[in-house]
């Protein structure tokens, strides 16, 4: 694109917390105007008036959504829940639209698998196979003018940045991987559930989808990929009394003890720019990450006492709703037209 | 004991947070009259002063620490930081009382080993092995008629009565257990540090003590025991933005799956009046226990498509102040009296 | 009632915030038998399923709401929304049974008043003047032996309580009266609306119902019988991203400012067990009386430069489903039987 | 200034929430660039390792406070506690420094008042009556130029935007002013005291100050200016349990209840970058204005029965470490250099 060429985008779904905060991201975005968001249950209504936080800074209306009300947009966002963008992106491709997907549609390469997990059949399996996993730091390359971008789950997104290294570099067991994750309950979009009351999750932690959950055969893929070959996995999340954050912490039995992991970590992602490795011996907060683009990571291998050291733990941080969606999806969305990956992302953490 | 005669207790240091639940508790309690309470601190101080919530409930002021204070004790309970019980509980033992330690003075075994983590030699090792461990799932017999007891720390509770029934069983492979553990920061005490502000710690998660946390010997030796072998374990504890509760998930290899585990637990635990085994299918919330001495535990062998089941993962939820400090204190003296064990014990946790 | 008698009760809609916290009070009340709790939603549940912080605590299940389910109580207690009591209770009342109303059905005593303010006509306006209103710090011999209670509302409790020693002396113009109150989010039930969610309200405050609150018309009513003479109210509830608790500053403005106030609100509540005047200077916090049935309350007369202390302030804080509902509930029914006024209700705060 | 040159700005006293929020709001600021951060304390240290969200965002080092350390510097920030500022200043401007502080040294116009407030004798009084008090909204015109900034209160902020077109219109009776402040705990800056521990406030809601707190006399002051006479207030500031915001609710009895109110406001405020006048009835919440230098007002004329409607409830929110601290300071910098206003300041708030 020419330098001072502006990018107009489009937000289909933009009634939740993703979407709240890829309004935030793109109005302020220098290469990108904010041409059209739809809402079937909001059309009509103006954005501040759903989202007050936002009066005075953005000045549109929820339209319904359609092919019509999108003719402007270069790109289309889809912030919606899973099975809706499989119903509308084939014509939006159709109509040359670049589109990035942030739900969970175009995640997994299997349809039978996306079928069992979501529970119904994939409406465009002829799609699937053309979409890029909008994980930069391992697609970067096939972003550059990707038409379809799928990006990552919050979980997943925390989780393989997370082990990428070690896996990249073949050091641990891929049978017994275990994650245990933690995320504020943005994630869980905004639903009004009992158990997401105020009244029931304060001053309260607690598992969830221990059986399974639907990042899971997500998370399987990627790793499997990394590894080319099937990882064996246990996946526990977790829901925490905050609004933001994701916290993982991933543990793995090294097959080697020599590697020096925290110079494996900083190597791997010297050139990252949302990727930080701490130093020895500090750990992440979420808070670091705060309205934040960035993923922070931590590694350890603690003496266990028996075999010392033969499990390297390692935590990473995300703020779900910005690394973990709406921020990872503008930054697929810059390396897809070639811009600075950075445009858009630059602010720090929101501490306090 | 006669059936109305009271018990004299006396509590040393109880300005923090165990101190102040120590005091609702025995105030409540139908065979005890609290008769002292000391804190070189807050000598002369009225309880009610430093805690304006007991205003009304309890009419007793801090005396300084010493055998006078306490002369009209029969049990001294110890809510004092490490490294202080240890100096005053031999004249104590000495004068005839009956000691219930929550502090981690006479938990390890290893006179040594309490030196290299707590940065001292210990004061009195030969009382060491005197001391029962104050958990009555695994200690009730003993517990009965001692001198002085060394209440758990609050992880180890969480995570012992966590992995009991299936380590006892013999079912899982005990090197690389990993123990992934969530604490509010009542935990960490009524201390004032920059951390623990709320305006550091709310609207954030993080792991702390990644290398090597206090609580580590002493799952070690106390799994260690009931396996009758060293075992391998990697302990992560976190810090979740809540003030109670504790959630230990345990991940632990199975060298059987064969056993159901619903049942095995459902059954070790049958006669324990404070340890409940959810139903199949559900998870513990941390708030199901705030204010009680209860432990709610769940098991599950997710699948995680690599080896079918191979791994257990137990959640554990006790109320750190309760069952993992002051409750389980006075659960181990209604049976060093041979009292019912649930005496004043009773209640239910407080939700919402 | 014989020293050992029993009191059967019943709750009728025991599924929301008030009913659980009646469900703890009355299960560990020494002189009641929990007999039945009936909820249309819930009817074949077990307590324990809904509630599971209560397994092992209370062996109970819910029942279809019916005169048969309530045959055995001596007493009902009704946790319903509003506008559902008024329908059922006159087949109890005339069956015999007691009951105490901690809904809103009751409270107002002009009918045509309840009707503006809860949009639809009452439907047994002959049973209102035979309620009594059942705050036993004004009411407390109406209350031995009635048959039908009114409990207050949070909000008049806190506020009433805060102003009675005042207004009754006489000491303030009752026009201009100004109560800024702040609410945890359990007094809005366990209703799954939006703004209720952890993500919406969490690390945020805001006012409500600022144009005219169901409350104000109660609280109108009591003042002005205090006073006998109709008052002039300003009233603002607020929402705090708390559980429990309320909190109310009440403004007054005095007509004479040499009454030492400290003193005349610790006359008026010497007697009183559950009303505590904190010493002056210093400020009551909600969580002082969290889970417990006090109201804590402390009173300033600031300069204010102009009029030097012609304001008079009032703190007054309780913990909205105890002293501001099930609590309040159970003293009354203590009164209605000539217990002692405090049975089962003798905890303390659970701090922290 | 010509419209490429850039602003190098200092912070003195750079390792609280108000001076880390600086260093968020000026690293992005176009037209800044940071040149220096002292701190007595962590001279030496990497911002980056006292503030780890900002690894990655600012390269800088604390360093000791001095005119050196300050050469290079057109315009310093003082994030200091009070009675640090008056002793430097001086000399900073004297050096021909601009200086913008936002500590309370310049806020009294009367030394011998601030004295009296601050326990000690003012170093600089001579400096006091050139300090610009830099609230924009009634200062613009006097910002442009300044040499001495004196950045309002958070709460006086909060309170006074209020209140402004209420006693600019004349429509209130000046005694008996009631102003109710809520705030979240970053007001009282990164200080390890008790009250201010997770443990201690979270799930908890109090007053404080009631007898008197600093901002007091600062808002007498200029709400006094306003009117051109004394005016009786009182102000009760309360701490609830979140980090940022503040909420004051605003009480004034009407001398006239002609006057519509909403459109007095709107009217007022209509040419204000900062401040939203809400529509008729909504009610602003703080998260609403989280990280934004935006304040949000309401303003309500409530039926008290007895007179109808004199009495105005103003309800005015801001982010007290940005409209009330950081954001306003740099607002008013812009406007000391002829710059647009609302540069560096145009994001609004994160939500959720």
């Amino acid at each position: 694109m020419s330098d001072d060429q502006l990018i107009n985008a489009g937000i289909v779904g933009g009634t939740g917390y993703a979407g709240a905060e890829l309004l935030r991201l793109l109005s302020a975005h220098p290469r990108v105007a904010l041409s059209a968001i739809t809402s079937r249950q909001e059309a009509g209504q103006a954005v501040a008036d759903v989202f007050p936080h936002l009066r005075g800074h953005i000045d549109l209306r929820f339209s319904e959504p359609s092919l019509e009300a999108l003719a402007d947009c270069d790109v289309v966002f889809f912030a919606t829940p899973h099975a809706a963008a499989m119903h509308f992106v084939p014509e939006l491709i159709e109509a040359g639209k670049r589109v990035i997907d942030l739900s969970a549609d175009f995640r997994l390469r299997d349809p039978e698998l996306w079928a069992s997990w979501y529970g119904e059949p994939h409406a465009c399996p002829e799609l699937i196979e053309t979409a890029v996993y909008g994980l930069p730091e391992i697609n970067r390359a096939k972003l550059a003018n990707a038409q379809l971008v799928a990006c990552p789950g919050c979980y997943p997104t925390a989780i393989i940045l997370g082990w990428l290294p070690l896996l990249e570099a073949g050091l641990a067991h891929t049978d017994g991987l275990i994650a245990d994750a933690k995320t504020g309950v943005s994630g869980a979009g905004r639903t009004n559930k009992i158990p997401f009351l105020f009244g029931e999750m304060s001053e309260s932690f607690k598992a969830y989808g221990v059986a399974g959950h639907r990042h899971l055969p997500e998370i399987r893929q990627i790793l499997g990929g990394i590894v080319s070959e099937e990882v064996g996995l246990t996946f526990v999340p977790h829901l925490a009394p905050m609004i933001r954050g994701i916290h993982a912490t991933l543990y793995a039995r090294l097959k080697d003890t020599n590697t020096e992991l925290q110079r494996l970590y900083e190597q791997r992602y010297a050139d990252e720019p949302f990727v930080d490795v701490l130093p020895a011996g500090t750990t992440p907060e979420t808070r670091m990450v705060r309205g934040a683009n960035d993923c922070r990571i931590a590694v350890y291998r603690p003496d266990d006492t028996h075999k010392k050291g033969n499990t390297a733990v390692v935590l990473s941080v995300i703020d779900n709703l910005v690394k973990g969606a709406s921020g990872q999806a503008v930054q697929c969305m810059n390396l897809v037209y070639g811009l600075d990956e950075t445009l858009g992302l630059g602010a720090g953490g929101l501490v306090p």
